[in-house]
């Protein structure tokens, strides 16, 4: 069968009655209260390019009583977010967290609204429910503000590159962490203070936790990797290493070696021979000073996509903060009330190739490591024989012996990069050294990238 | 009237027949090559994307008899383009060029084929022309790799970008230019050698006019500035200078202000009270080496999108080559092709808003002015005089005498940084400069952007 031309939409604007798609809002925090500013303020501009004018007709809050600003008004605010959802063509859910954001929208979508969405701990860790469901009841689901803020990602990755193959996204998606790490590199201080000065700033939580251990940006990798890869690849799937353990001393190191170091969430297509995995890792790297991604300073997200065809295509942008995120947000506004006046649906969600995925046991990568060993002849070869003796290779190597604390002279730093080697292989190797009498501490092990 | 959610489409793939879309091909060039043959490698990921399998019904090209490699089957080549895109579901269009093209673009949508097409010239002279047939025949016309080649530019400021208000686009979009001035700039030699050299690569036509003159970057301008603005921007709206009158001299000069030069395209509102316009522009300017768009070497291309909400947004890549583009072309095959399964369409062309161009003799912009003038007492003076007396405040001014030739001691060169300044204001004074005496010719004249 060869489908025709689809017909003249059925639900195309009638020029007499102007068509109104009915807008419930979940949350009128930051991103909330951005999206009925912008909403209000460009409504003219937004009915020419949807073809219909956006009503708001509720925003379902907790607490009512509480001052929300100029660009929420109070007539609107609800607490009954369950009744609200089954009276809109349109359920932009801006509350975040697990419960009751999942409930609200498969109530929503249940009663025919199309959602969107930028929850991205929810898209992670229920995703699949999620389209699914979206699926089932015919309509949309758009999540463009989860992953990078601003920043147009996800539907090119699903539209734009859909005729290619994607074989890497390597980004900085995490912003606080980024403004930490930036901040101990250009001031040299230790990462509490960092912290500390970046929830003052509030470019960090009170409980910067999900940031700093990496739980934020694991929960974006698993979004790009499934949109990637056409593969469901969930929170569990993803390697995740936070920056708590990155000292100023690793920094300093950093910087001696020409290396600035950052957080990356790391989506990648693994090919060995005739077998196709799928790797999602989230960890510090130190990465070349050279690199385009070595210069995204404070709260900038950016991301490195490679395909096959389209080559290496770079994005970058305010990964966060309300309006940025607000844009984001609107944009899939309109494009899923488009739909709805335009008939048809967008791209679902597709996992038809279901390749398996790659423990990071399997990859191959670039290593650095610091060690507190005795300082005394043997000690750097010994530490090197163990090395090669896992078949990890050194690059670099740099010994200097520790010149403050009560037993200077008689204790040595060492700092190693390695080539190309097998996680697993470093795992054994740091166990042997460990139990080296010689070797007084392991203190850092972290990764090189962007070679 | 309140839309339903959209039907289950019509054209919904039926499990025990899987739907045919009948794809058509116009030119087998570099573009073309590799659309085939990415279709070829990819068709089985392509089918689960789309929701139908592609199927190439014909290749239209001039000559049959040609060699066009392994990835064109030669069962497929036909003369007879009319006939061809009369039995396809989608055509895409990338022989180039004006005619045929624009009437074979029209008789396919009249026969109800969506259109994919990478004609910029085309786009930039006939777009609205072409949107409008799109719309009468109820058809889709898609053309991300009319611009910045594979990287994704027109979706993201169609669509990621359709609740947010764009203020400005910058950047690099011709490749050729790029590596002309690139080239000029790491080498010091003159463009005519730089030229040749880059013909010799293949990185410049035979003729290069088009590019070196900046029609292509202007074709581009227009599109992304009726897209961005939802205004007709037309190529006769497009202020053009290219990139001929940039010298090693100028290159040098800029290099000592800590500047690089770039062929750029802005498009950017201009906003003066209640009055709004649309500026689009294309020329080479200064730009600070520490300008992100500075450090886009050879054919790269990259793009500044500023708006409202999101802020600034960066997008880099390979802005040309027939792998790239064919990668910018299948995404949008794949876009069109879903749309003809799921039922529906994509965005229109909107134009909207309509706003007035602005005449470049109304921008206020900052100059780089190159002089040769008698090496005399009081020239200097009533140079920085004359600009001063129509409101040309200068930043910085560097004379030196001239240490060759024979007349040495007896000319100067004067470089002249300005602050903003209006452009009419800035061509009397230059009418004004050039008929002084002292003033032997008028070397240079270019912008400064990026502060």
């Amino acid at each position: 069968m060869t489908p025709a031309a689809p017909d003249p939409a059925p639900d195309a604007p009638d020029a007499s009655v102007p068509p109104v798609i009915r807008v419930a809002l979940l949350g009128a925090g930051t991103v909330g209260s951005e999206v009925l500013r912008l909403i209000r303020e460009h409504n003219g501009d937004l009915a020419h390019r949807i073809g219909a004018r956006l009503e708001v007709v509720g925003v379902a809050v907790r607490d009512i009583g509480r001052d929300r600003g100029p660009h929420v008004d109070p007539a609107l605010l609800t607490t009954d977010a369950e009744g609200l959802v089954t009276r809109a063509d349109l359920v932009v859910e801006v509350m975040g967290g697990i419960e009751p954001a999942r409930s609200l929208i498969l109530s929503a979508m249940e009663s025919g609204a199309s959602v969107v969405t930028a929850n991205k701990a929810l898209l992670a860790q229920d995703g699949t429910s999620l389209y699914e469901a979206a699926d089932r009841h015919g309509v949309d689901l758009s999540f463009e503000a989860a992953v990078a803020g601003a920043i147009p990602l996800i539907r090119p990755i699903r539209e734009s590159l859909a005729g290619d193959r994607i074989q890497r996204v390597m980004g900085i998606v995490n912003g606080t962490t980024n403004f930490v790490l930036d901040a101990m590199t250009r001031t040299g201080a230790e990462q509490a203070e960092v912290v500390a000065r970046a929830q003052e700033l509030g470019y960090a939580e009170a409980d910067p936790t999900a940031d700093v251990e990496g739980y934020d940006a694991a929960a974006k990798a698993s979004i790009l990797a499934s949109l990637a890869f056409h593969t469901r690849v969930g929170l569990g799937d993803v390697h995740r290493e936070g920056i708590t353990a990155v000292t100023s001393d690793d920094i300093a190191a950093a910087r001696r070696m020409g290396r600035t170091i950052k957080l990356l969430s790391i989506v990648e297509r693994i090919v060995d021979g005739q077998e196709e995995r799928v790797s999602a890792r989230v960890y510090p790297a130190l990465i070349p000073d050279s690199h385009p991604l070595a210069s995204v300073s404070e709260a900038y997200n950016a991301v490195f996509v490679e395909a096959e065809a389209a080559g290496s295509l770079m994005f970058y942008g305010q990964g966060a903060g309300g309006t940025p995120t607000a844009s984001a947000v609107l944009g899939d506004v309109v494009g899923v009330a488009r739909l709805r006046v335009n008939g048809g649906y967008g791209p679902r969600e597709s996992h038809y190739a279901e390749l398996p995925i790659a423990g990071i046991g399997d990859l191959r990568t670039q290593f650095y490591l610091a060690l507190t060993v005795e300082d005394r002849p043997g000690v750097l070869a010994d530490v090197a024989g163990c090395l090669s003796s896992h078949g990890i290779s050194i690059s670099t190597i740099h010994q200097q012996p520790l010149t403050d604390g009560e037993d200077q002279g008689e204790r040595a730093v060492i700092g190693i990069a390695t080539h190309r080697s097998r996680e697993q292989s470093m795992t054994v190797a740091l166990d042997e050294l460990s139990a080296r009498p010689a070797v007084l501490s392991i203190d850092s092990v972290l990764r090189l990238e962007g070679e």
